[in-house]
């Protein structure tokens, strides 16, 4: 069977390429925006949507020919497909991210705006060195991330070794941060504040949670991997997820009201208005913060669109550790630097289902063959939960926790008839989960199914986040 | 024939790790000394070579294994070298600058050498936002270099398609230096003076001076390969002729003098005591800008010397492109961020001779083979000049070029007899004008020689810096 390249509308370039350029040079135009370098991030993302959905099919047999392919294992056909494509997305959004330095944080075009009427709570007049310091330290740490991941598609760096890698990567993050004397203190939640404080310092400790943030992000979607389109789906609902929350702390130009009352809370919460500035209540710092965030998400959701589409079942490229890497930091980036990572960790819901599930395999109590993706059956192209064999015995431990989770049909068991022996469990993976739940489907479907459990988890998160955290936390977030 | 690494100096390591731990640790221990970094960045040389000199060797293996490896040209036996070594330097030597921060730009550091009485001339008391922009956006640059390089090892990239891509690793550092509205002026020579005045603005131009000279740094660096040995004694030299500049601006605590008037200056020049700083007279920006070179250049030739002990004739180890690139990104980053880019240049006199050699090559007017090293003859174990053959009679013009460099025996003719043609000519590099002048010699030779004339081309640099320069400049350098 011939595999080709998914074709390209033919329009797009022609329509989208002009609308890029308005946005990237919209804070040149008068009258300059209360946000300009927002517009800028947006025309940058369209680059790189262009850049990635044009540039995946043109450079993948660069990467055939250097060895950095794969079969499909759930296909019928036995096609070469390029591997590793998460590299060209990377580069292409750190590239862009690159130049977009100027636009957010340059001299001569702070100072034009600065000639200007002072915009309410936005516009900064001194240059913002220790905000490019910190937007640099993350650019570091995402192309750490991306270089990583490559050298991992590369040597083949065996799952169990690779797990602290992200680590390495979040050094800059941590350096920086430590350098800039970044803020170490946690609010602490009412009910244990009568122990604590309002606010406790966590010291060294902050730090181990920033690298644990961001080996957590990284590996959690590494391992929920394996059908067409799942890596980049789930980086893009999160970054999707993200977007919408940073756009609640932006000043829109239009007083709007959200019926928080809907989510548990008492009364309306008003978004909006210039120096309201939306959830931030007036606080330049957490606007800044979300427009920092901003910066980094868009793009991010351009290029996961702009790859999804080759990637989209049956898959014309493989994303790769590298795409895993390099998502998984940029969420950790935002988390960390814009100080919302509870929030963000309420995004990884299935993340997280999918991890506590996986534990007795990755901490060795039930045999981990090397791919846990669902069996596929070529007669009915469908995919069926895959099994892990029990060469021995289960150890008493790993007995009950199976037990245990096959009576929330978490898995399924064979037992032996007679002896009443574990024989096969059905692998701890959130996929086979579903293919249990719902029955058998093709992969299509799965991804699909995949993508829903992740809005929907999106959806819990914010009604965690905006409606149930008054419960804990009074109105003194940061 | 088994090519086993090269042995480690068992002792090696038990001695210089005490040693380096004092030096990273000087700045914490009082009396605090006055440029308390420059201990600890010495510290960390210590680790990148103790580092480098032990992983090479421990990871060749993985780089055999994943296909980056190649046979030596220039030995009798096949056994697969491997390649990208490079990669294993650039990871040290990246990491260690990003630990590094801390010593250099970090609040509480800083702080705690704030409540000491203030030293002369160096201590910074408020925090370097704008030097730690600008030492990240040099990381980024690395990095990139890096990356690059990496990325040329796998896929191959054709070398005249490849020439461009140092500029794609230079841009963060020319967006900063544009965000921070970096100083685009110039000091105009004495005779051209009473056409531009003292300083003259190149604007838009200085940024493409800037890209250029990473773009010569990295490629010249790369086209002068080819024996063992020869990229990274190259960049040894380099690097130490660059330290041996640095020191001459750094507060030493006694009085030298250097009889500058032997190199053609009239008074003799008082170097050190605490405020002159050596050659900065006082200048503390002149002494943060040598110290910033320092803090990217010790380190550099720490990973190179380790690097040259497994590279050494008959090589164990290969560089690939990204050694290369890492480099010639390094000397790059400390001529634009510290502003010595001419002197820079002078300490390339090998490197612009073989470029200037080179180009009737690069440019086409001459066939260019895909390996231009020199020929090696198994019979004696020694190298001849290589030769290109002309399958077609040469244009006018490259039978002029070539018969010109001929009359001053930069190459070799083999001339028709009867119609007077030209047959073959010597490959233009500067390795076969060596052979060409100095006679067949084996490879460990030729690597010499290459070092004799980097090291005269750096003699040749200071006398013109310190010595001649002074004919076209005043004191009023920058």
């Amino acid at each position: 069977m011939i595999l080709t390249p998914r074709p390209l509308p033919s329009g797009l370039l022609v329509a989208l390429l002009p609308v890029a350029t308005w946005f990237v040079s919209r804070p040149l135009i008068e009258p300059i925006p209360t946000v300009p370098a927002l517009y800028s991030s947006f025309g940058f993302s369209i680059f790189a949507f262009l850049a990635t959905i044009y540039l995946v099919p043109r450079l993948g047999p660069t990467f055939v020919k250097a060895g950095l392919q794969g079969k499909d294992l759930l296909k019928t056909y036995k096609n070469p497909i390029p591997e590793s494509q998460g590299l060209i997305c990377a580069s292409i959004y750190i590239l862009l991210l690159i130049l977009f330095i100027p636009f957010a944080f340059s001299a001569p075009l702070l100072q034009h705006a600065g000639t200007k009427k002072t915009h309410e709570g936005i516009s900064v007049e001194e240059f913002p060195h220790y905000q490019l310091s910190v937007y640099l330290s993350s650019l570091l740490s995402l192309l750490i991330a991306t270089m990583l991941g490559f050298l991992d598609d590369v040597f083949d760096i065996r799952w169990r070794h690779k797990l602290p890698i992200p680590i390495i990567a979040s050094i800059p993050l941590l350096i920086v941060y430590y350098a800039e004397r970044g803020n170490t203190h946690v609010v602490v939640p009412l009910p244990l504040r009568f122990l604590f404080g309002t606010l406790v310092n966590l010291g060294p400790l902050y730090y181990v949670y920033m690298s644990l943030l961001s080996t957590f992000a990284t590996n959690s979607i590494n391992i929920l991997a394996g059908i067409n389109g799942s890596e980049v789906s789930q980086a893009l609902i999160i970054a999707l997820s993200v977007i919408l929350n940073d756009l609640l702390y932006l000043p829109w130009p239009v007083d709007i009201r959200m019926p928080l009352h809907l989510l548990g809370d008492k009364a309306e919460v008003e978004i909006g208005g210039v120096w309201s500035a939306g959830m931030a209540y007036g606080s330049r710092e957490l606007v800044e913060r979300h427009l920092f965030s901003l910066y980094f998400m868009l793009p991010l959701v351009a290029v996961c669109i702009g790859f999804l589409y080759h990637n989209w079942y049956p898959a014309r490229a493989f994303p790769g550790d590298t795409l895993c890497y390099v998502t998984g930091m940029a969420f950790a980036v935002v988390g960390i630097q814009a100080h919302f990572s509870k929030t963000l960790l309420l995004f990884f819901i299935p993340q997280i289902f999918n991890f506590l599930l996986s534990c007795p395999q990755l901490f060795g109590l039930v045999p981990c063959p090397r791919h846990r993706v669902p069996r596929f059956d070529p007669e009915t192209n469908l995919l069926y939960p895959s099994k892990t064999l029990f060469e021995r015995e289960p150890s008493k431990l790993s007995a009950l926790i199976l037990r245990l989770f096959s009576s929330f049909r978490l898995t399924e068991l064979t037992i032996h008839p007679n002896t009443d022996n574990i024989l096969e469990a059905t692998n701890l993976t959130i996929l086979n989960f579903f293919l249990l739940r719902l029955g058998p489907m093709n992969e299509k479907r799965l991804v699909q199914v995949l993508m829903c459990s992740q809005v929907a988890g999106s959806v819990c998160a914010f009604v965690v986040r905006y409606g149930l955290a008054g419960l804990v936390y009074d109105g003194d977030r940061r």
